[in-house]
């Protein structure tokens, strides 16, 4: 058996000087509450309040980057509890973690091993390292604890201190949970929806016409005409707004933002109904959507976000077997100084429209989104995201933006994740690195011990809040 | 009040005995004359040595560095002096300098501050770090100061040990204030022009004929035909050199250079002078032109510099109200080993020609450049250039560019600043950076402690001096 | 004169106790076999062990890296050997040798002074650094050593531990020398072929033609036709596979993998016999032989290595004088992600088919590479090539690509040489930079020590040989 004992000291830096400074840097912020303006946590689960499911359940099958790097290794989706098209038979959730546990070598170094050891001791109680031999055992473990009350998702909540936790949404959904949690006394975080549009802007995707459908009924009014589901759209955010959302998250292929003439996309929008439209018919509709949403911004308020870039479902057979979010979603190279053109031409210095850019290709980060935040009073560099949000990518992240853009013109971090468990590990992991940095920063005479302590602070409250505009 | 002094040992590594031989390295050298081969600074500014306005038109209107980081944190153009088109009034030069102190944290961790907290101690002796409570005291500190005779531009320019100052010049300036500062055998430095023929490149825009007509008058050549406009050019290279100069200049969008026959760039150019050409005529012209120069440096030996992919006035409102250089020039996506090959392929080995290359995208670093200039016996690594030229992105430059290009192929620094009083803060920045990485090879020993010494004086010296073949 | 001798902790990390662990770490696989992939070693050096002729032909001429950086500081081709087309002349050995040792301080800190020290002290001996003055001296002292019998190929390959050792050849080869390697009893390491078709895809060169005679010749197949090119090359891996060859390697300009119809393909190749393709068809042709390529690696199981995205033979004019190969290719912006779409769709979850990826843009690490190995089983992230063959790349490197890949899907060293005495300082460099990060991980606590010294002997042992399937 080897100790599962995550280190007070890891991530810090290695002069011993240095790692005193960081060490409490981090201790000033390490109990502060948890901002979480961006993620993928269900509020009915929450509203709910039902038990966890199985170990396997909570921890693996959902969680693409557990699944991704499984399956790099060899061990097919089916094993780890995906469901195949057409599949009647679930593996066990007892067998989906001995593969976990078979492989708990293969993620040495990387942060998904990181977290989960966190996770794994801190959240869990968890004091060996998984291995085949104690793979039963621990999962044994885990179960029996999973069933306690505290282990609920509303005990855990408020054990992990999230003071503000953003969901992410659909324009069409009732956001009833999210109205149960406010009007519940006994609860104390904010809940709030954030306002994600995609599906509407993508007419080439055979789900649409059904979401306007959707859209429709939910908004009162019909999204048969394009000026009608700008209408739909506007009244919905109305009422994420009344829901509590301060923001909006976009997840397209680019940043594109080139607005069509009204009557071009109201054209776009009546061919699409009646029949598919070209490639790049539906490029510029998704394109003039993406500007549209930005003027909605630009008058409601509610904070843009941008997560570009993503090439989804790269490996055709397997989301045909097992659909997407599968762990092939994969990074595009990032642009967005050119194509943001237009949005920050007519929105960019207004003081009510809010931008917060994410990529998945780091050298936009000095050349593109640094650059941009150093000038447009509405642009903010948003945290690392998916596959750069690990230690090392944070810290490049932070040497790379704080030339041009300092630290209040950057987002504070978020941890976009499906796992709840995870999220106090993902938030300590970034305040480490945070405190690493500054510490680093100290120690070469560029910024004060005085001023790296206000900084610490500042990351974990002020600016996520002021960013997103958190209550 | 917080205390304004810069540490003696900033900059340099952590570990204490890798910081020693930095600190070593780096007082070997700081006292060493300035050789500033690029630059921003006016000529006549120093020929006519008057003294300098108040401390805000000085230090905070005419710099873009400053301008686009306090904008970008919701100070109006207007609000730091910037003339907005047909406004009368401009605000004190007080007023100016209280937007910056109030956001003077908003700097923290940025070279700006960096360079301003250098240059407020050492050039104007100021000991307290700015902020809202104290504006009004160091405004007037600062105006007292600059009112003195042994602040005026040549008694600086003596104090910061100044040897070689290149300034940017239009082919079609006169050279007065150059001529007039070679012949004054009371002033020590060389100041010499650098040939930037840009506007002469780019029909497109509006000024272009004007230009042709102040060239011809400089000249006496007309430059109503291409060959003439080339004749013309090669006329003024020779009087650039004649005062000092030894070296050219392009800020171009990209680095395109292919040639044109001689008949079509004669009609391009006829057809430009008629009317607008198309984009792609303008862009065959811009590059036809950049391979001219080039042409023209393999003859008479001015050095090239080549500064591609700047995205110039990104923002059309605050152009339009404004005008450029305020702020919202943009990094684009760099690029030179395929743009460059008909340059290399004609002038690549000719002892004779010299090109330097900077860039904006620090992915060129160890992709494009360094590799260019690990063969070419023409290429240069540019230093780090505009928002790379900071402490971090500099030393990742020498990590990026040491393996190909070793010390040799790099230009040295080169501040391209129009802050005059930043240039000792810039260059003792740079010192202080190519100690540090110089002490880590020494440190993990893959270079001597002797070598490294040679290196470091190398670098503010016989580099520069042979890279620009400055006098 | 200056010492020349290796410093015993050269390249490791400069904290004590992180310098203490890597040393350990380094000094448990420092002594390890050298297992050697992919490389450049003629196998009829091996087979027919002459002496090698002097210094110069031994240790510069062939040598690109070499050269490159010579002709990049102004020593013309000529000077080091390379012959001009038409010469007759060629300078002696001793003044080659010279023309290094004058610039010897011009490759300091770069990665070919390092291995030069290495080797130079560790196989042959030298004490002094070369310099000018004892340029001749060293030079004598070279050749007397070269012409001792423990100097031989066969006995320096002992010397050097080295167990595997991949080259790499034409399907027309006859493979006599792996043969008679294989199957001499007196000669301990295993010499493996690796099928590089690289001269049978690009119908656009003159030598197609001509390679496709001497294919047919060897195989007994006619490749007149496409189908039976396919043909003769599945015929011919299987006699590599039947001479121990367990890969192939493609240098090929980009990764572009689209399949053609079997018929577009067989008429392209038909046109192609009988006059020049369209640069279009030609790229058709290319890349679909890249996709069919896999489609016979998914089949037989030869590991595929993928070196896309070099700009051969950058200056046309060197090509003209003195042909290939002359330290002229240059790095191209690389892309695997997209253009890989088409085999990854096909054979990239195929347990048959394994995919190596090299790069010489390091943008790709974090971007393509390590998320393509961190989803598809076939996926690996090769080492560091070419460029980037170096201390501060590796590590780069290493920070890209634990984050997706962790170390598991990364394919241990390749030292990609022609310069045969410098394998092991090649392989020593590798495993000092692997030992200063492991060692950095387990100072930062995101590793423990005993997983690090796992990993160290994974690195040079289970995973090179399991990820190239090497005997």
């Amino acid at each position: 058996m080897t100790a599962l004992a995550p280190h007070p000291d890891r991530l810090f830096p290695i002069e011993p000087i240095e790692r005193d400074l960081a060490r409490r840097l981090h201790a000033s912020v390490a109990q502060a509450p948890i901002y979480s303006p961006h993620g993928h946590i269900d509020a009915a689960m929450l509203a709910d309040d039902a038990p966890f499911p199985d170990p396997a359940a909570l921890l693996i099958t959902p969680d693409h980057y557990v699944l991704r790097m499984l399956h790099a290794v060899g061990v097919p989706l089916d094993e780890l509890g995906v469901a195949r098209a057409g599949a009647t038979a679930r593996p066990s959730g007892r067998s989906i973690w001995r593969r976990l546990c078979e492989h708990w070598d293969d993620f040495l170094g990387t942060p998904v091993r990181y977290w989960f050891e966190t996770e794994l001791n801190e959240v869990f109680g968890l004091t060996e390292q998984p291995s085949a031999a104690n793979a039963d055992e621990l999962y044994d473990q885990l179960a029996e604890t999973l069933a306690r009350d505290e282990f609920r998702p509303r005990a855990l909540i408020e054990r992990f201190r999230i003071a503000v936790l953003a969901t992410t949404d659909d324009p069409a959904d009732d956001l009833a949970a999210h109205h149960a949690l406010r009007d519940d006394p006994t609860f104390g975080a904010s809940v709030i929806p954030t306002f994600r549009a995609d599906r509407y802007m993508h007419p080439d995707e055979p789900a649409w016409g059904g979401k306007l459908d959707q859209l429709s009924a939910r908004s009162g009014i019909d999204c048969s005409t394009y000026r009608g589901l700008l209408d739909a759209l506007r009244s919905r955010r109305q009422a994420f707004i009344a829901a509590g959302g301060t923001a909006t998250d976009n997840g397209v292929l680019d940043a594109g933002s080139e607005p069509l003439d009204a009557s071009d996309a109201e054209r776009l929008h009546r061919e699409a109904l009646l029949g598919p439209l070209t490639a790049a018919e539906a490029t510029a509709y998704r394109r003039n959507m993406l500007y549209q949403l930005a003027a909605m911004s630009s008058e409601d308020g509610l904070v843009m976000q941008l997560h570009p870039g993503v090439i989804r479902n790269h490996h055709r057979p397997t989301f045909d077997a097992y659909g997407p979010d599968t762990g092939h979603d994969l990074p595009d190279v990032g642009s967005f100084t050119r194509p943001l053109t237009p949005i920050l031409r007519d929105f960019g210095t207004n003081p009510t429209f809010r931008l917060v850019l994410f990529t998945v290709d780091e050298t936009t980060f000095s050349r593109e989104i640094a650059p941009l935040a150093g000038f447009y009073p509405s642009v903010y560099a948003g945290a690392p995201w998916w596959f750069l949000d690990t230690p090392a990518a944070i810290l490049r992240y932070r040497q790379a933006v704080t030339d041009s853009a300092g630290f209040t013109k950057t987002s504070g971090f978020i941890d976009d994740t499906r796992a709840f468990c995870s999220i106090p590990a993902r938030h300590d992991m970034s305040r480490r690195v945070d405190a690493a940095y500054l510490s680093s920063l100290v120690a070469t005479h560029q910024l004060s011990e005085e001023d790296a302590f206000t900084i610490a602070q500042r990351l974990v409250s002020d600016i996520p809040r002021a960013t997103f505009r958190l209550p």
